[in-house]
């Protein structure tokens, strides 16, 4: 297989707070703001608080779900007195860290969140993008304290909706289980230990160490279920099933209990055998989701390295 | 030890939503209000969606936390445009369930509620009250799934702030760890279990039985312990320590690890040997409370049994 040639590193991105409440990231960006400064690198670090008013008030969002508001549509929307912050905000990103697609966005983006679900540490990253893959592949060699798995996106790129796109390459560093508004020294330290090897990687790959490819597992995101909810006033019906909770990335077969109605009966899992992830997940009630699912499949990335400058 | 007599539990009310993203007892009051339905008791039921307003968008409160507005003050209090809505409905509450003080106040009130904070299925009583500790040791004796503690606040009655002090009698049921905003099925299961045996041991009580006294041990509340924060801007300068997390009852000492900075620096424990508990409660972040510290102690109580009727 053919190595492929990137363009260096030069300029690299961590955000925190894209969701308010997630509060790992916002408290990693002020310590990479301490022990980062000054530091001799081959790469220029900027650390952005993504959504500080939501931050301010801990919670996801104020007005709408920033993450979602990344789109070619929302990011050229004129600004009105309507306009959610968020878009604002989104727009306002999308002149510091892009614009996406142009010569001018940032090399790579590390976007960090928190999950409530029993996820360990998962990268995200957008099936068009060999170095957000490569990115994993590192992390999953040198983390041994926690499972590491690779979640991938296949929405097309004109879709894309979240703050990672923005870069030339990008991430989310997604670690769990922790009840948002919460921070656990836990899941602080997993995720701080993602973020250094990612700045270890860059800072090697602008070297011109050879990333070899190879065979990796990842996750594709196929689908998702809803709770049992009353039909009138979609209150939920069910809460997820004790044999499913916790149990993220354990294939889900048909007729395996997914849900607990209130008064104490099994509601049964129908549908093809995937694996559930984001089980759980406290956002997402609102979002009509009450677990997403993936296909496990294995992937052959080619070997990577930096193309060097003329 | 002489044996007391209490009137009959003629009327009971449980009442979840007190903060509205504790969503255990929002969902078990539903529940309750479909099978508890035309069942025939000793006792009326009343089940009380506390802070509607709270549950419907998800949030402990909107205003104010209802759950510390139970003072004589406050329930007292004339309402102006300015007054928070949890003091209205405090002062609702206190129409429907009380007044406090009163012989028209409900016998025993059960407040449904959930923690963060790893401590299983606790009870939390007033000193004061011999019925709100029977009933603690009927459950204890009753429930095997998971460890049943008693938390005694020792507040004189004047300064009472807590829902379940409207009633002649009353508890908190706090169940954890559950994410604020999220249901976990076994978490709810151990809410629903204490709940039924809460009910059975007022219809038990009701009919006649004795309930023998004896020794129990309790958590009296002494002392509560802050975060390290920065002066200046009052932010977090560490997290609970991943030895202290998920340890609530367990023995803390002077010299054992508290905190941990964001840097990874252990921040030791200075005080006298305590047992914490809402060890990283997610509502006590904006308290000031990190985690609250409880003496442990032996107490002996009298044997109850009703009173009977002329």
């Amino acid at each position: 297989m053919e190595q492929l040639l990137f363009k260096p590193m030069s300029r690299v991105a961590i955000c925190g707070g894209t969701h308010g409440n997630e509060l790992c990231g916002v408290y990693m960006l002020k310590e990479l703001q301490v022990s980062q400064q000054d530091r001799f690198r081959s790469f220029s670090l900027t650390t952005v608080l993504a959504n500080p008013r939501a931050v301010d008030v801990c919670r996801r969002y104020t007005e709408k779900d920033m993450n979602r508001c990344f789109t070619n549509t929302l990011l050229s929307a004129p600004r009105t007195e309507v306009t959610p912050y968020e878009v604002t905000r989104a727009q306002e990103l999308n002149g510091l860290l892009g614009p996406r697609g142009s010569e001018k966005a940032v090399d790579l983006i590390c976007d960090l969140h928190n999950t409530t679900a029993n996820m360990g540490l998962c990268i995200i990253a957008h099936f068009s993008d060999w170095v957000g893959m490569h990115l994993f592949k590192y992390l999953q060699e040198k983390i041994t304290s926690a499972p590491v798995r690779l979640i991938l996106f296949k929405d097309p790129p004109s879709e894309m909706y979240s703050l990672e796109s923005l870069g030339k390459h990008g991430i989310t560093i997604e670690v769990g289980p922790q009840p948002h508004g919460v921070l656990r020294a836990d899941i602080y330290n997993l995720m701080r230990e993602a973020v250094d090897r990612a700045l270890e990687w860059a800072e090697s790959f602008n070297s011109g160490t050879v990333f070899e490819g190879g065979e990796i597992e990842v996750y594709i995101n196929v689908d998702k279920k809803d709770y049992p909810r009353d039909p009138e006033t979609q209150e939920l019906n069910a809460a997820i099933h004790p044999q499913l909770q916790d149990n993220d990335f354990c294939l889900l077969k048909p007729g395996d209990p997914a849900f607990m109605s209130f008064s104490g009966e099994t509601i049964c899992y129908e549908g093809e055998e995937l694996y559930p992830f984001f089980v759980n997940e406290g956002a997402y009630y609102e979002q009509n989701t009450a677990f997403k699912l993936a296909q496990r499949e294995s992937l052959l990335l080619p070997s990577i390295s930096v193309k060097k400058q003329q």
